[in-house]
C-alpha cells in the first residue's frame, strides 16, 4: 500500500525561479493529507493532475502567507466543484476567522462542512487517530506559533502464510493468528503462530517540520522515522540570518536528521536568495548522505517491506 | 506616450486550462494600474517580467475569490522586497478588514504604508485624480456589491509646432498658445494659435466592467470609449444561466460595444466550462466586428494620434 509524498512547492516567502511556495501532498494508502497550502496550492493540485476531492484533511503549519494563502481558493474551487464530503482542516487559531470573514464577504456558503481543529503549537498532541495511522504535533521554533506534523502508521496485524495454514481454520483463529496469539486446543497447541504467519508488514512515518529554528527538542519525536522533511532555508553560512528568521541551515537539518537516526531528509523552504540548490544538498550530504532537495513535482515513497 | 493593457488572468471562478484568474495590468504613460487580483497573480507578473513596484494603485471590483485572493500574496512579496512607496488600495468595504486580520495573524509591519480607499458600488464617483488622468467607478449588477472602473486621460494641451513658432517666443505664450490661446501685443494678433501649434493627441479611455449582469445603466459611461473590457462568461445559449448567476453573455457584451459606440471591445472572465474559447469570439462578432478575446500575457495598445 502506498506511502508517498509529493512535493507540490518548497520555496520560502516569494514564488522565484518558477519554484511555489511550501505545500505537500501524502498519500498514506487510500488517504490524501495536504499538509500547508501556500498561493497557487490549487494550481499545481492541477498541474499534478491531483483530484482535489480525494483530499480529506488539509494541515496548515502557521499563518505565514508562504504556507497559507492557497487555502481560501483551494475551499472556493472545492466548493464550486460541488464537494459535499466534509473537510477536516488543522490549524493555528486565527485561522477559522480569516476564512469565516472571507466567506462572508463573498456572502458565499460552502457546499460541504468544515471541520476546524484548532493546534495548540506549545505541546505535542494527537490531533488525527484513523485505523491505520496518527497524526500529532510537533511544537517547532518560529517567530510566531508553529507546528510540524508528525505521520505515523500504527503497528500492522501479521501476515497469514496461506501455504501452511489449514484452509479449515475458522475466522476467529484467523484473527488470534493475525495478532500474534498461537492457537490451542484445550491445552494442546494446534497452530503455532511463527509458522502459519508471516511478520507484519513496516509501519512507516513522516515528520514535516516547518518553520523553525534548529531545535533538538523534537529529536524524541522524530526518531527513527523513515522520512523527515526539514525546512534548510540558508546555507550555513548564513546561520546568524536563520537564527534571526528564526529558520534552520541545510547543515543544521542535516545534523538533526543524523541525530534522531532517520532513514531519509528531504531538504526545503528554500530562500529565494538561492537561484540554485545543489550548494544546499551538498552542505546537508556532508553530515546526513541520504539527503535530497524538496523538488517540486518529485515522489518520495517510503516502502512497507 | 503609452496606453497600454496587458491581460494577467481572465477565467472565471477556478483555474483550469491554464488559464489564470481575473487580472488585469494597465499601463497610462509611467503609471501601472492594477485592476483586480485573481489568486497567482504575483506570478503572472514574474512570468511577464513586470516589476512589483512600478505598481502604485490597486483597484478590486469586488470580493469573490476569483478577483482577490492574489492580493494577500502580493502585499506580501512586495513587503519582503523591501517597498518604501505608499501602495494605494481601491475596493469593497471588507477587503481592508480582511487584509488587516491577516496581517495580525502573520505579525507582520508592512514596510511601506497602504492607503486603503474604500468603494462605494451605488453610484459612480471619480475615485482618482492624477494631472493626466481620472478614475471613476462603474456601479455593476453582480451577486454581491461590485464596480467597474473608467480610467480617461484628462483634455491634453495642443502641442507647438517648431517649425513656425519664432524662436524668441516667451514660456508665458508658449503655455497661453499650449492652452489654446491667440496671443496679442496690445491688441494686435502677433502668434496665431493655428499657425503655431497642431491639435492636442488624443485622450484616451478604457472601461473594465466585471463582473455583472447585462446592463445598459453603463452605456452612458462607457459611450464612445477606445477600449472596452466587457466579461463574457457565457455564449448566449446559457443566458439563463447567466442571469441566475449575475453574469453577462458574449452576444450581451457585443451589444453593449456596439450601443456605446466604442471602438474595441475585450471579452473575457470565461467560465470553465468552455476549453476552447473561439465560439465566444465568434458569437461577440456577429454583433460587434472589432473584439478580441483576452488572452493572458496579451496587449492591448491605445494609439494617441
Amino acid at each position: 500500500m502506498p506511502f508517498e509524498l509529493k512535493i507540490l512547492g518548497s520555496n520560502s516567502a516569494t514564488p522565484v525561479f518558477n519554484r511555489h511556495q511550501s505545500s505537500q501532498l501524502l498519500q498514506i494508502e487510500n488517504e490524501y493529507f495536504l499538509i500547508d497550502c501556500g498561493e497557487a496550492t490549487q494550481h499545481q493540485l492541477i498541474r499534478f493532475k491531483i483530484k482535489f476531492n480525494k483530499i480529506n484533511h488539509i494541515f496548515i503549519s502557521h499563518l505565514h502567507g508562504d504556507h497559507v494563502l492557497g487555502l481560501p481558493g483551494l475551499i472556493s474551487t472545492m466548493h464550486l466543484n460541488g464537494r459535499q464530503r466534509e473537510l477536516h482542516l488543522y490549524g493555528p487559531p486565527g485561522l477559522n476567522e480569516i476564512l469565516t470573514l472571507q466567506l462572508k464577504y463573498s456572502e458565499t456558503i460552502l457546499s460541504y462542512d468544515i471541520h476546524f481543529h484548532e493546534l495548540d503549537a506549545k505541546e505535542s498532541k494527537t490531533i488525527l487517530d484513523l485505523d491505520n495511522l496518527t497524526v500529532q504535533t510537533i511544537p517547532l521554533n518560529h517567530r510566531i506559533d508553529c507546528c510540524g506534523f508528525l505521520f505515523k502508521e500504527k503497528p500492522k496485524k501479521r501476515r497469514i502464510n496461506k501455504e501452511t495454514l489449514p484452509p479449515e481454520t475458522s475466522l476467529l483463529n484467523i484473527i488470534k493468528l493475525k495478532n500474534g496469539e498461537d492457537v490451542y486446543e484445550g491445552e494442546k497447541l494446534v497452530l503455532k503462530n511463527e509458522e502459519m504467519t508471516f511478520p507484519p508488514r513496516k509501519s512507516r512515518s513522516f515528520a514535516y517540520c516547518s518553520d523553525t529554528r534548529y531545535t533538538e527538542t523534537i529529536l524524541p519525536m522524530i526518531k527513527d522515522i523513515d522520512l523527515l522533511y526539514h525546512e534548510s532555508t540558508f546555507l550555513d553560512d548564513m546561520k546568524e540570518r536563520a537564527i534571526e528568521t528564526f529558520h534552520t541551515t541545510a547543515l543544521e537539518a542535516a545534523t538533526l536528521a543524523k541525530k534522531a537516526n532517520v532513514k531519509r531528509l528531504i531538504i526545503g523552504h528554500f530562500s529565494s536568495r538561492y537561484k540554485e540548490l545543489e550548494p544546499l544538498l551538498e552542505e546537508a550530504k556532508t553530515v546526513f548522505t541520504n539527503s535530497s532537495l524538496a523538488i517540486e513535482g518529485n515522489n518520495f515513497s517510503v516502502s512497507d517491506d
